[in-house]
């Protein structure tokens, strides 16, 4: 082997080291984790106790505890203990569960504040994720954060799209959730 | 080329991969983006439905809705939908909305703790900031947390120093906020 | 040295820097920080003014202010301003204090998602860390998420295990917090 090719050799090597030092600096645009889930929202209107997996728990003062507030819903705190699903049936085996909170905040337009955790417990994965965003419920599809995990999701970040996937009435919705985490450790 | 200039050429190359990678670990002082905006807020009072940007929709025992409480407003949570602006005009053309909530929580002294999302729509950006933190609303300059980022600011983290602007009684403020990004992508 | 030799050296140094760089995807799964904290919460019943710590602010329908609901208290929701101390002493001297909120959000069990910040000023520590995450609080321990901090905790991240380590009643109780922070800066 002569200098020549050694030189060229340690170009390459040289232009690989950056472009691994490049990776490090994680700007990498393709998903390292994906998976696409449901959750399901079924808001307590005072006669549905027993199916009920949210609350109204704050309200403006022209507003109440049973019926979602005049205005959009401005102001109106929902907590919540939803059912996640693999795919957008209510009655397939839950996969986990969407616990936390959102928080309608505009008074001419429908949006929503979210800050919630997924609590995962399948066979293919143990952990959870917090997503904190904001939410303008009447685009298609709109993306919030994944700001952290545990478990099988120890420090991850992302994005979730979600998109309302069915609506009824005040009383149900279904969001489809396509997280894509970045950051993956 | 001699064996010596290029155990030199070598050398100075290993330098520089190690560099490389010491960016990649993302020890970064200097902000990669940074930005000066304000949001006000306008509290409603019970009289002021037409103007107000926010709302109290939880409060303590010893509290109501339309009234901030005793005890330097402990309890106190507030829905709110804040116009964005590039300077201290309320009356500017706003850049965005500053949505989601903040949270009175010392007895003794004022402190909230906010989280809440720029919803930013401008012709320099298109995209969301979520903040989370601790706000010690008496101290001159204080810092708060980015922690997530859409659009533009896809998975940017940092910092934000906030600074009131303007107070008038317990119905209007204004917050100037200083957004410095230190993880960009 | 012959061309061999340098062959050899350039592939150490490869590898080196290769390795640096996969340190520049942070995968470090040692802790650059850890430390051990608790927070005390007394919850206000209506006749404790003076010494809670903490207060119910939200609600659902079935529920009041001055003592959490049935069903597990799904729906309340809690402010909080809670001394921080080295060990598990109420009374020792407090090094910051714990602020925001919890939410019950289970109808079946004891959950909580937690959103909150731990304000620190001692001679060891001034900053900020924010937490974030779901709380299953009969579960020995868990694992909630550091997503940011200020100060001497500027953009850092990691994992907070946490374990209930005295309950009084619905009254008070007192989380051990064992920080392990992953992205130090």
């Amino acid at each position: 082997m002569g200098a020549r090719s050694l030189v060229v050799l340690l170009f390459l090597m040289f232009i690989l080291s950056f472009s691994s030092a490049y990776q490090g600096k994680k700007k990498q645009y393709k998903p390292c984790k994906q998976m696409v889930l449901y959750f399901h929202d079924v808001i307590y209107n005072g006669q549905n106790a027993a199916n009920a997996t949210s609350a109204i728990v704050g309200a403006p003062q022209w507003g109440n505890l049973t019926i979602l507030a005049d205005k959009f819903h401005f102001g109106n705190v929902v907590v919540f203990d939803d059912p996640i699903t693999l795919d957008n049936n209510f009655h397939s085996k839950p996969v986990g569960r969407a616990q936390g909170m959102y928080i309608y905040d505009t008074k001419n337009t429908f949006t929503a504040w979210l800050g919630f955790t997924f609590v995962l417990k399948s066979t293919d994965f143990q952990g959870t994720l917090n997503f904190m965003g904001a939410d303008p419920t009447l685009v298609k599809t709109r993306d919030i954060t994944v700001v952290s995990g545990t478990g099988d999701f120890f420090m991850h970040r992302g994005i979730a799209t979600i998109m309302t996937d069915a609506f009824e009435d005040d009383v149900y919705f279904r969001l489809r959730v396509d997280i894509k985490l970045y950051e993956c450790w």
